[in-house]
């Protein structure tokens, strides 16, 4: 019979113990970190009814990224390409029960049906941060963007690694209608073009614009309110969500964040359930550009799973990216494996005596490797290298009465005679 | 618009954050516990191509329980309804470069399609450790049926709370072949009568065995087997598995183990992959007498994704069956949720200060929840009670000049005025 394939799925990974211990270590800093916010760790199933993706996501994952099937109950259902629908159908299950603002985090994996490349895999981890019912919105908002730059921070990184870009979702809107005067049918259009610009030669982007039927004045406007930034909120206070960003970055600089956050009117985001602030966090290496996270106010959501909403603002930090932007700023790097003692038998016949020495040793609190009878002393010496192991006890006949055991530190070849008791985790 | 369900997927949970802590608490043991014997966690997708279950999975799982489709690159693939063909792959892909024996684990939630009920879901959660490749195999067996027994002894059970029977997959096979001199081809439904036996009234249980042609002396030998136990096997030595059982009854004794442990004939175990070995953990509450999980040797399954195969011996440990026994047991219960200090205001406009101050204790390693702006410091200290805070700072102008600030106990309305550097998280 032909071997079966020993690859995992097409745009997945395995995860190896060196890979494991470092999607730990990342993990650990998102834990920690949140957990000092006062949020709450949750989790759910990774299938859900398609139906809670379609009213709200993206049109591009529901249609072409999803990754959908009928179960032999005929239910139509999905795995999760994204966690919010559920954690907002969470919320609503314990709408009047649970005390608000409610702050729950979770770490799952969501699933896009994508080609996979750098930076995008068809399954990843996702760290989800939200806040549900605020009081003040835009304390929660200011909240939000302080545990999206902390997060970053725990790990090391300065100003000089990431930026984070904000905008307001009404802004744009208010342009077009206010400013531009565009017919309403159009702005999807035109909001995808500027999506797109930062990528676009400059000629392309005015072709797109003109083609779409965006006059030379209108573009000319374009332009100041994307180049003009704050400046041109300040000469338009009138427009929705000005005053929002323009007091935003004044708490932002109070908190002292200012050299982490910026206005971006080009962000955008592509999920359609956003309503009111949106970020998105960019790596400033000049051969890792790109955005890592990003996330912002959604306050209807809930509102589909409910008969009241609760408004609501959060993000996704994929691990994906995030590994990257780690590895090229060399803040987070391999970890090392642990494992405090090699047991090396003497004779093969001493296996049980040294798992019952392991058991001794294991209740002092040490990681403790027994050989299962791999043969020669050199040979387990190696094995024990190999496993990134340090330190070897030997365990003859004689060390089995006497309860007192040589054990060598490999790097060194330096041996000592210890009673168990005596003996520690290493360093 | 008609609301969306609430409700997760049949015969699934969501995880609410005080589910998270008692699920965080019972894997922090696992974690402990399995890194003591130096097992390294690995991971793997959740979807994999269904052709790794048709071998070696049970019959019953791959055609009435697996969850299967086609993805939009034609592939058929399955949501993984056990963990064991994937670490064999993932074995298989790195099989000269690991050092052996390689001690892998993992935590993985499963799928299988099945009707929901007590101890019974469509999706759990699975501590699974194995050892592949040991010199020495019956030492390996040795240190997997001690990582069990240890793993429960870690929530605190003793021997009253549970038991571990044992057998070996080939002396069933003997007794049919030598002792019974039945036909092959009966082995298989013969077997599964035998599994049910527990189960069945003692006519229904003959009545069965004689529909498949065994006689009235044969199944005076299979009582013999089943009720002889040990000194069936003594008697018998040259049966295969024999002289395994009574070796590892000696060794479970030799390190202190044959009070958890007990040699059953019955157990057989489902999956069709066992080639020695084979282990189930039954809860001894009269209430609650069932398995609580198992495994054994398989020896083969390594060989599906390789030219070669490595000898691999390992179980799987369920999140529901393990919960229930933790309950029923009270060796674990609901955990408290733990978060330092809540920063309540006297005035709303004090929010970005509030996150100020937190940015702080938060250096201190403090976990502070700051109000959104709740209104009425009343409503405020009744907030951080729902939420389980015990300490509130009260946030107020001349606090922000003054850098001293109250904290009050909530129990006991204990007050006292700190500064930032002296609070301290609670104990």
């Amino acid at each position: 019979m032909q071997p079966l394939s020993t690859q995992p799925y097409k745009g997945t990974r395995d995860f190896y113990p060196a890979d494991m211990r470092f999607r730990e270590a990342m993990f650990a800093v998102m834990h920690k970190t949140v957990r000092r916010y006062g949020f709450d760790p949750i989790d759910a199933p990774i299938i859900e009814p398609i139906d809670i993706y379609l009213a709200k996501t993206s049109e591009e994952i529901v249609s072409q990224q999803i990754y959908s099937f009928v179960d032999r109950g005929e239910r139509k259902v999905a795995l999760r390409p994204e966690m919010t629908p559920t954690v907002s159908r969470m919320v609503a299950a314990r709408f009047h029960e649970t005390p608000k603002p409610i702050r729950w985090y979770s770490i799952p994996n969501v699933w896009r049906y994508e080609q996979p490349g750098k930076g995008r895999l068809r399954e990843h981890w996702q760290l989800n941060c939200d806040i549900f019912g605020a009081a003040t919105e835009s304390l929660a908002d200011l909240e939000i963007l302080n545990l999206a730059v902390d997060l970053l921070r725990a790990y090391g990184a300065t100003d000089t690694h990431f930026k984070v870009y904000i905008s307001h979702r009404s802004i744009l809107n208010a342009v077009f209608k206010n400013e531009l005067r565009l017919a309403e049918e159009k702005w999807p259009a035109v909001a995808r073009i500027l999506d797109k610009r930062a990528k676009l030669k400059r000629e392309a982007y005015n072709e797109l614009l003109k083609a779409e039927g965006v006059s030379e004045t209108q573009a000319q406007e374009l332009e100041e309110f994307l180049n003009g930034k704050e400046d041109y909120l300040k000469k338009k206070p009138h427009l929705e969500g000005s005053a929002y960003i323009l007091d935003m970055l004044q708490n932002l600089s109070s908190l002292g964040l200012l050299p982490f956050v910026e206005y971006d009117p080009s962000v955008v985001r592509g999920f359609d359930y956003y309503t009111g602030l949106v970020f998105e966090v960019f790596d400033t290496h000049p051969e890792n550009r790109r955005s890592l996270f990003g996330g912002g106010r959604y306050d209807n959501l809930v509102g589909a799973f409910a008969k009241e909403t609760l408004n609501a603002v959060g993000f996704g930090m994929g691990d994906v990216t995030l590994e990257d932007f780690l590895r090229t700023h060399k803040l987070l790097d391999d970890i090392p494996r642990r494992v405090d003692l090699f047991i090396a038998l003497l004779d093969t016949g001493l296996g049980t005596e040294a798992l019952k020495l392991a058991q001794t040793l294991r209740t002092q609190g040490l990681a403790v490797e027994v050989s299962l009878g791999a043969g020669k002393l050199g040979k387990q010496f190696q094995e024990a290298e190999k496993k990134g192991i340090t330190r070897v006890l030997i365990l003859g006949e004689d060390e089995v009465k006497s309860g007192i055991y040589p054990v060598k530190t490999l790097a060194t070849g330096e041996q000592v005679k210890l009673r168990a008791a005596e003996i520690l985790p290493i360093g």
